[in-house]
């Protein structure tokens, strides 16, 4: 499909959008036998078809300057990486396992601050059972850079994909959402043990956590559905946030899932006496795909307008 | 154990070293029962003790600007990204199996160069049997950064470790060495054939393979089997190299390993049949540990003076 050109010099990043680039870049690559999801769901699944259990495999980055400020505790961003990729795990329905951590720093960053990051991300290893199996510490003439890869299992009847939502799903989110700025975005609470109770009891057709927002992240979910959406209910908004908050600014490490109605009630009911702290709301549901051909998840990167998209944001 | 102080400011990375600081960084990091070998090694392994077969890990970064020129064809870079973590897992006995590729790349790219990259991994993951089976794409302020995690098994008979080396042993490194910076650090094959080769037919006792140089290698490998070492043979250097290029220069990706004396005749014979045109030389040997009683290897980062260092190196 051409593109329109906006200048002569040759398309940058920027000029094409994150998700677009990585639709690009992942076409043909190869994948052998054992890989049951590759890339593209919250983690790629890989295990043969009869096996119990099936590998989960993540990895994410952070970033200063982009997903942390410079003059940060480092204790919180250690805390971050680790968690975001947890979160990832969690929304498969599973538990994660072994980290490998990739540390680039500045040969002049200062030893206790890196020491700081470490605290963090080990603080994030106890908390939810994750062992730190090695990485590397590389020297970076940029910005401090932590990259995690994480791996988990998962039942295999337990396996919760975005792409099996179907029309007139309940749709769900856990906690509230919006203005994680201020704060949630570096101390939030990967949803680990709410994802597992959730596969334990309840035959779940769709889930993903909310990274970029759920103005972003929920197309995404109906796309690889092959459904379309309505959100019929307010949104369950942070303290101080407005709907607009809720919906575009990303960050919230929510969870969202798709569940047939006829679970509805029993959900609700069970749910406020198992997580009585934490909300859990019906956003929506899933609808019959939108009338000019439902887009295939492969050829459509975003159907929002909105959301985070990195390349996106002027440098 | 405190530590001279140089100057009043506070500590930074140079001042202490790569190696020094991950074994700081890596303290007190959790550990659960199903690890066999956490950082230290060329791969963590993971599995339960009595399991056919182990996972392998490995996380490895190359930037732009450390690792590879600004300048330079992507493609190239692709190829050497994956092929170091491959030639770990080769080094390790195992075989290669699901990879994560991040990137972190300015707005600005150029999207023919990211392609490029991408043809550089497929091609290596074509290759070496490598499934890509996902990652992320990530805007950074800083020079281009690819993370690769990978995967791999091997089974438990034949997983072999730094630290198993005896006094006594022969040690043999594969290829010849030096001046990997003309082009071979772009270019390198993963020794995963050879390896394979040498784990079915021969109880190695330690291997690895040499990434900062036979200076900064050999005595990792000696100071992790508590062993001392010597060289009493001509290295294998490339043309046009000195002996001081082949033990200093780094990015060899080459096999070093340790086997009892006994298997040397037979070795050397069947080597020269199966692979030809690649040679393989008898350098020295593992010795006693030397008198002042050998360092173990988790209170001993590095025992050279020379060999690559990142931190070391100015900025």
């Amino acid at each position: 499909m051409p593109r329109p050109a906006r200048s002569s010099s040759p398309a940058t990043l920027r000029d094409l959008g994150e998700n677009a680039l990585v639709q690009r870049l992942i076409r043909r690559l190869p994948l052998g036998a054992s890989v049951r999801v590759g890339p593209g769901d919250d983690c790629a699944v890989t295990g043969s078809a009869r096996q119990p259990r099936w590998q989960l495999l993540k990895t994410d980055a952070v970033l200063e300057g982009i997903h942390f400020l410079p003059e940060e505790d480092l204790k919180r961003v250690g805390w971050k990486a680790l968690c975001r990729a947890i979160s990832d795990i969690a929304a498969m329905g599973g538990m994660p396992e072994h980290a490998l951590i990739t540390v680039a720093a500045a040969s002049t960053l200062e030893v206790e601050r890196l020491e700081h990051l470490y605290q963090g991300l080990r603080r994030a290893a106890r908390r939810f059972g994750v062992s730190v199996v090695g990485g590397e510490t590389a020297r970076s003439p940029g910005p401090l850079f932590i990259n995690v890869a994480l791996t988990g299992w998962v039942e295999r009847g337990r396996c919760i994909l975005r792409s099996g939502g179907r029309p007139g799903d309940l749709l769900y989110v856990t906690g509230k959402l919006g203005g994680s700025i201020a704060g949630k975005h570096l101390d939030f609470m990967p949803r680990l043990a709410e994802a597992r109770w959730l596969t334990a009891n309840f035959p779940l057709h769709a889930m993903m956590d909310l990274s970029d927002g759920l103005g972003a992240d929920l197309p995404r979910l109906a796309a690889a559905s092959r459904c379309g959406y309505e959100i019929d209910a307010p949104l369950p908004a942070h303290k101080g946030q407005t709907p607009e908050n809720a919906l575009h600014d990303g960050e919230d490490y929510e969870l969202l899932f798709a569940l047939a109605p006829r679970h509805g009630a029993r959900l609700e009911k069970t749910w406020r006496n198992q997580f009585p702290r934490l909300p859990l709301s019906r956003i929506g549901r899933l609808t019959q795909p939108p009338p000019r051909s439902a887009p295939h998840p492969k050829d459509s990167p975003d159907l929002s307008r909105h959301g985070f998209d990195h390349f996106a944001q002027s440098r």
